[in-house]
């Protein structure tokens, strides 16, 4: 189960899929995104590091008209649109009481009694991980060959009520559309910092 | 600088080496990180999608003895010969005042207008963005063929006082050692949910 790659660098191909050429798309190609092709994204994305395995990430998978029309109306006005025209938006959300599923999440020793009466700490851990796991969505949706659009425009507790309403501790994080991008829809790429502008070496 | 690879999906090399196949370590091989490879996985992780293109992240790459002793001292007991052990450790921050780079970093209309004067708003957007720009950089570190210790086990006001004291805008999110990973440091791998578990399809 375990392989090492040491100094084995992703061929350019694989790097400009998924980091130097991808975009972020506001509008999509009229094409499905298949049952199967969001199980991949989730196969691949639950693989990779969270804090003590805790796994916070619960995804809704936005594709039926009628739940698009339900998520449309907590949006901005401008990501309206967008929600209603993807063939799938992924509400990212997390759950305040993940440290209940450790004792099968994280075998070793009982973490859940690390996080047991810190709701504060619970809620930041919950929002980091969850965070994490939607940048690791997005890149394996973009490695399986789909493209991906990213949203915070929306009134969360509005969210949180139309799709996590039987479990109030669920909240949502961000939102994230998937599809096969409309290259029309995109402007040019906004500039990205030089090494030196943010990172310092010590 | 736009290419689509619809359908597209990157071998099962790369999906081991990125997702299914890397782990985390808790030790490292006596082996270098050079400064080219740091800024190489920068130069991936910079073109990842960040809300409004906001690139909260900050990020301070520890690697001589000196700084490794700085860091060590701010960490949980269990954490300290990680940090001195490993040939870099990355401290995650972010910069509550990202907005004021705006102009120039999302040249297309006004956003620092959008956060000015929301200071709750920024903070849990520099949050998120610096979390999803965290995860970025763990899979370019894997992707150039470098394995991951993430770290969450330290006192954030410390790191804060010891590395970003020059600019008390500047607030540690997590740390992440980066080096070559020594396969005799780490246990099985902890279980993954199947997709029902998190996942709704609506």
């Amino acid at each position: 189960m375990t392989k090492q790659f040491h100094d084995t660098v992703l061929g350019a191909e694989a790097l400009d899929q998924l980091f130097r050429k991808a975009r972020s798309y506001n509008g999509w190609l009229p094409k499905d995104v298949s049952d199967d092709q969001i199980r991949s994204i989730y196969e691949l994305l639950k693989m990779a590091p969270t804090s003590a395995n805790m796994q916070p990430g619960r995804f809704v998978w936005v594709k039926s008209d009628e739940a698009k029309q339900k998520l449309a109306a907590c949006v901005s006005e401008g990501n309206e649109a967008k929600v209603l025209a993807a063939p799938v938006t992924v509400i990212i959300g997390y759950d305040i009481d993940f440290h209940e599923e450790l004792p099968w999440l994280f075998p070793h020793t009982d973490a859940k009694s690390w996080f047991e009466g810190d709701e504060k700490g619970r809620e930041q851990g919950a929002f980091r991980n969850s965070s994490l796991q939607g940048a690791y969505l997005m890149l394996a949706a973009r490695a399986v060959g789909l493209d991906c659009g990213p949203m915070s425009g929306f009134d969360n507790a509005a969210v949180d009520k139309a799709f996590f309403g039987d479990n109030p501790r669920h909240k949502s994080n961000f939102i994230c559309s998937i599809g096969y991008g409309d290259r029309t829809t995109i402007f040019d790429r906004s500039p990205r910092p030089d090494f030196g502008k943010f990172n310092t070496i010590a």
